[in-house]
């Protein structure tokens, strides 16, 4: 079968391969629509998690189910699924101890394009199948349930590590894919005002939508110090972490207040140390919560997002700013997430 | 002053008394907006809390400071607030243990038209001034206001107290004035699926404007048949409680999962017993929890919730069916709570 | 082989029946060491599961690994294991929502003597096992490893139902083997005052050793009165309820505070509904929480407790009272659980 | 009255003042037994808090009422108390929203020797005296008592922070008198291994009979080589830091098992960051939860910790190593926390 791979660090293009063999819980899918994320893009050029030679890339794909494992109970043959980019092993220690994603060792229930191939090629392998497919009704199409696979489980996982309150304000730092999923979330877990940080039209212009009540652009000003004139120097409840870089944290903790949290969902590719600073933190003695964690994958997540889509309560499409018709096409879509021109936000490629 | 009471069990009135005296901490607050509620028909005409005699009723108001005592720091004589129904002393091991309604012994944070005379009076008494009151931005009009006091944190408390989480299924029973802000908390919180039950048309039109995807009309059968008929015989992940009587358990507990919760914010007026149905509480082993609340009050509630309404995320003037001007109909308005006509939600009365 | 029985409602013996076949990720055990328990007793002469035919009874069991399935990777035969008596579906929704003892309905978690043959075998079978077992270590032998399947993680269920804080003053009501374990949790969690309900000299005795600090005898009167006696008139933090039967929930709501918690592990075989007075509920007010649930099963649980005996912060083998040598007398120590001799609390059977 | 002072920063001595005044709410406490804390070497010699003038010292007390305000129920002169080093304003927002500790800004719960004269003096004053004085039973000693204000409290919140639950496997960092109390808490509630940190012999000793399974010494190589010996390379579940500087979370973040917590109440007087290693946080998705705050103080808080040296729980009396009688021996108990020999844990100075 065809894939579209991690040739080497800095280097990508298709690959041909064999067809991924099944275990008696596993599946086999045939994508339909795919997407690609900001990490597939870190993954190529940044290495960063480190070198892989001929590794299909992608971790969001949507599709139909071509085989299954034979202790697969709930799905069959053509059956229309989505896949959540984390797929944990279910029967681990670390399931039981209620952090599936680590399953198997720190970010392990990550597994496409990292410990095995991705979603960018004919078809894919999934584990556990039972637990870690969701069935897709019609009335969701593909081109938003592919954005079930991370962008919104990613985003709504910071607003539940930061643990946002009926009346919160709460700062979303980054108006990316994520970060935009993550001021949907934080509306809709019962925030009162929203500060988000960004800077790009278009992203500013969903964020109100999506239930932002303020706009922090950093060319107005330090972010601190909008944050301090908006809460008349008293600070956030919560803060959301969706970009940025080690130094955000500053950012975070600075403008949170005594008692608040902070929930991180920004892979930090780069830098020693995440900086808390000493003072602001209260020597130590703030309870200035911090929390970073991998979104939870599997089917029941899948599940319950996904009625959040059916009922209208979120609409996770309009994340969806450019769209590809054809496999061939996941190369522009990817070199697309790397060039990031001004009016992307994510790209879907559909195929037939 | 002059104040609308209740003179025995059964009898109501005018009644002449003395202003309230202040202590260091206290408030004279001028009522502006009063609103009459079930509990105050409970306490007249069904003796829920003993008898009383000359008691002034009402807990629901917003109004003028009229004076403070000379330890209160954040009020002054002219300032607009609202009061919520719950007005704790903060001061209390009940309050450092997180349960500060329950201050001085169990419910004894009520204090309106129970332990002392309540807000139906040309003026009225607020303990911990500081602590129980809340300044009334102008963009927050007197009616929509008053619903702040009970109707608004005892719905939302529901919510809180049955844990919704992002996609759960939500059955509210009762959508009376409390449940309906119990329904907008459920939508507000995340829920997916909302089934409310009720009968009365404004009612039922209000509810699917705060998020019910669902209505459960009684008359269509039981709840329960209803219930699992929408949810595929699965059950919902959370119940709240908003109407009813010590029968209504019965239901809740046979429709939510095991591992779902329960939030009840009704008042159980009559009955020896609220009765847990043995074998669908799964033998005392379903882990289906039942938690059940009076609503917290104080400022920092106040101020959370008044926030949702700035920021549009709730709209409880929707309640408001009757509109009255003159402190001379609060006596229309209890009655009108009293005799309970098909149109009602809850009627204000507003006091140049 | 050979295996001890339910022949049918109210009727016991020895049954022959084939060796357990295993799926790739199951495993079969011979058993050395196994202990009857309550539940065995009700299934039998009460049929509280409903009729059985030939079913082998018995979920307490430890054992040697006679044969495992070819996708099992942590296990090996000849591996000495303490298999839980809850072994969930770890793939499951009920397991991904955190709920792993109702995986496929609720209590379907608990799967021994209920819906498959038991431990009371020649080899039983045991379904996850990478999930489902766990390495007993040397320095734990079979008699205390045991008390391990059940009464340990039930009694320690239940404090943890009941949230039990530093400081707290806490009731356990029952203190046959689980309910004595809820008292060793409840020291080890942080309880000061802990009152055990029980009148039988030796368990009294061991409640004592393992860190009660009053014993209430029912023949001295109501339970509520000697709580309030001793609590000043001011009721309890929390309760554990080990013990008793549908009526003993009036006890613990009487007796608990407002914001108290109570937490339930009493199988309650019998009654139509588990009743909640509603005047000392605070009629549906008064924060007076209320859990119930079966103990979470599976691997890590085990190895969590078996690390409090390793380091002696309990020693259940204070439970058992009577042990017997050889298969054969796996009848006796069932009758002696029905029988209830004074001095029982738990007996072992040991196999060679 | 006299007190011992701050005379600037650098420079300790008497001061000559004038006894506070009381407040409707406050109160005035004859001190019987004081105890300095590391904390007042650094406000004196460190210049932790600024600059002061003549601020008398200390903040762990118990005594002996001297006076009470007009509104204090449930204190009369002559009664015995401990009064917590953190005695927060009750009647705030932060104490609403559960934040106690920070009422009036960040740490302002911390009042004596910081906002307001401390302890080290004839009569200290007491705020919302109701709320923040606790009555000690006779069976309590004075010196026991004064371990209450600070060190025990301190010593488990840790604890609490890190969230331990049975048969956490619990790293201890530093131990002297805070993490000794850490140690004890661990053990308390119900972690099974601890692993406690620390090289002095009598620290070693006390820290195993509090409940620590290991003591490592740095002399022996680096924490993280030693604790993952120690966990087969796993880790610990749990990780309290009670000593160390900026640069000890990142052993903590190294140590701790994906979906781990950290709980800080050391207090971090130099330096501009704490940091975090980006790589072993995961990138920001490893779910190890970094919490850290100061004590919970208040009246609820002593009684609670108090019946749990009442019912024998814990022993914080172990923690004096040095009694001095007689006020004028308050400078010698200092300058004996500010030289730390060897032998020191932490001195009582007594009071006739």
């Amino acid at each position: 079968m065809k894939g579209f791979a991690m040739k080497k660090i800095g280097e990508i293009g298709w690959v041909e391969k064999e067809v991924p063999q099944l275990g008696s819980k596993d599946a086999l899918v045939r994508p339909t629509a795919i997407s690609p994320c900001t990490s597939d893009v870190h993954t190529v050029w940044a290495g960063a998690i480190g070198d892989r030679k001929d590794m299909i890339l992608g971790h969001e794909a949507v599709g139909i189910v071509e085989a299954v494992g034979s202790e697969v109970r709930d799905f069959a043959p053509g059956d229309r699924v989505v896949v959540p980019a984390i797929t944990p092993d279910w029967n681990s220690l670390e399931a039981q101890a209620g952090y599936s994603m680590h399953s198997g060792g720190m970010l392990a229930g990550w597994k496409f394009s990292n410990f095995k191939d991705g979603v960018f090629a004919e078809y894919f392998h999934v584990n556990d199948a039972d637990g870690n497919m969701a069935h897709l009704p019609d009335t969701i199409d593909d081109a938003t349930a592919v954005m079930l696979c991370d962008m919104v489980p990613t985003g709504f996982h910071g607003v539940e590590l930061a643990d946002v309150q009926f009346g919160d304000k709460v700062l979303v730092i980054g108006i990316g894919p994520v970060g935009l999923m993550s001021v949907a979330a934080a509306a809709l877990r019962g925030a009162s005002e929203i500060y988000a940080v960004g800077s790009r039209p278009n992203c500013i212009e969903i964020a109100k939508e999506y239930g932002a009540t303020h706009i922090i652009n950093y060319r107005n000003g330090s972010i601190e110090d909008q944050v301090m004139a908006l809460t008349n120097g008293k600070g956030v409840d919560r803060v959301v972490i969706a970009g940025g870089d080690v130094d955000t944290m500053i950012t975070a903790i600075k403008v949170v207040k005594p008692g608040g949290k902070i929930g991180n969902v920004n892979y930090l590719g780069e830098g020693d140390y995440v900086k808390v600073p000493r003072s602001e933190w209260g020597c130590g003695m703030a309870h200035k919560q911090i929390a970073g964690g991998l979104m939870p994958g599997g089917r029941l997540r899948m599940e319950k997002l996904m009625s959040l889509i059916e009922t209208k309560r979120i609409d996770p499409s309009k994340l969806i700013t450019h769209r590809f018709e054809g496999f061939e096409h996941v190369e522009d879509a990817l070199l697309l997430m790397k060039d990031k021109p001004k009016d992307l936000i994510k790209p879907v490629v559909f195929i037939k």
